[in-house]
């Protein structure tokens, strides 16, 4: 049993939401209502978890915009953490991975000093790069497979001499090594077709699709696609569109009304899919 | 002009050395005398600083040692960058990357936040993933290639379909995308004869060389295949090998002592081939 993986799929199940909102809590762009706080960022994730908890099965926090601002910026990351509703999935949206001993180490900041359900890493390491992630059963581990970014071209759609391109190797690979149904993938919702074929590759992984707003991608692609046989194993990541609503804010009630909105209505459209 | 590579270059040659110390300050292996301090960690970093500092051309924080012990651990890593000699390189092991606009806050993170010379960085995600850490042209970005441990044969060794391996695809890459010489590999020493093909192939990349010690790799290989034809550009790291003597320590100055001697016959050994 993968707990972080079954409490996931129970919640997919009851809210009929794949949302996994993402807490890229740039200060630059944060309401000017937060930033005469305490502690601008940290109000400020609040009041998207409150407007978004009741669509949501995933939060996501992107730990570059919590480490751009050193200590007081990992404070941030840690008292998010504390906030983030426990029947969600919680990802720590990281790219780790190094030699063995010290992913080891990686695992345990994720999974243990900071207790996150999940993590993203990055394979171009390799095996025992992964594994010391692998080997916390309970949890989830996405793997980057194909991104959404430009720069996925220049490795990730690199054809191999067997004719796969580099990203299908690591799905095959990292399908080998989960332990008990405990990986995932990242696959960006700005490559629909691949996405389709993805998930027909492997249909036992859970897929992190980031991508849809901001980067392009379509919602509905995404929960069609990306969804499995089941329709559930996928959460579908939506941070600039979603916690950045256009507008003036003159209080944090009525930012939590405009980001509610949008969370109420991106859940309102995969409903219709699931 | 890169100035963190031409202050690593300036000492290479002053001191005939390409020694960088790993400070992978795994609390569990640091000696009993400093478990009673404020500050195990950091007072352990102090000590082997102060031991090395007249033979240590650069020093590499690993930040997984540091993450994992969660907010205490970061205030250690804070600590230790403020502690490294000003004329060494700096280098965050990082292994970061994301797509740009994240990527942008980790720059931002270790070259700003925390103002490291240089940090590693992870390819697969491709040139956006990159570009904003190539952006400080003062700094160092070393880009993983052709790494030290077993796992590099599941994806870097894959060879493409135009027959060369992934890890020479990115090498070539790299070179195009370096600002003002600004790039450098990171390329492990337990591959001695790739060592010197990929020096071959990239005279102008500066090299950073894990593997020597506990991973096994040869520190003469390390130095005569990673140093370009000025006997420059690369830096050779030891981490557990010596960071971590064997032995009981009964004060600071016996644990200082030890790793001295350690660093020197390092040292002693570097001149000798430089």
């Amino acid at each position: 049993m993968s707990s972080a993986r079954d409490k996931t799929n129970d919640r997919i199940a009851a809210l009929q939401s794949m949302l996994c909102v993402g807490l890229d809590s740039d200060p630059a762009k944060i309401p000017a209502v937060f930033m005469t706080m305490d502690r601008p960022v940290l109000e400020f994730n609040r009041a998207v978890i409150s407007a978004t908890r009741d669509h949501a099965v995933a939060y996501k926090v992107n730990t570059a915009f919590y480490e751009s601002r050193g200590m007081s910026g990992m404070r941030d990351l840690e008292g998010t953490l504390e906030l983030l509703p426990p029947e969600c999935l919680s990802i720590a949206d990281a790219k780790r991975a190094d030699i063995g001993n010290t992913s080891r180490q990686y695992a345990k900041a994720f999974f243990e000093a900071w207790p996150f359900d999940s993590i993203t890493v990055a394979p171009y390491m390799g095996f025992d790069s992964l594994e010391p992630f692998f080997e916390y059963e309970e949890k989830l581990v996405f793997v980057l497979c194909l991104t959404s970014n430009p720069g996925s071209n220049d490795f990730e759609e690199q054809h191999l001499q067997d004719g796969r391109p580099l990203y299908r190797a690591v799905l095959e690979k990292v399908s080998h090594w989960q332990r008990n149904g405990n990986a995932g993938i990242v696959v960006g919702a700005t490559k629909p077709g691949l996405l389709q074929d993805l998930r027909h590759e492997a249909p036992d992984l859970f897929f992190l699709i980031p991508g849809v707003g901001a980067q392009g991608g379509s919602m509905q692609h995404a929960v069609e696609q990306g969804a499995d046989s089941a329709r559930r194993s996928a959460v579908v990541n939506v941070s600039r569109a979603l916690i950045f609503p256009e507008g003036e804010f003159r209080s944090v009630e009525q930012f939590e009304a405009a980001v509610g909105k949008e969370a109420r209505d991106l859940h309102d459209s995969m409903k219709s899919m699931l």
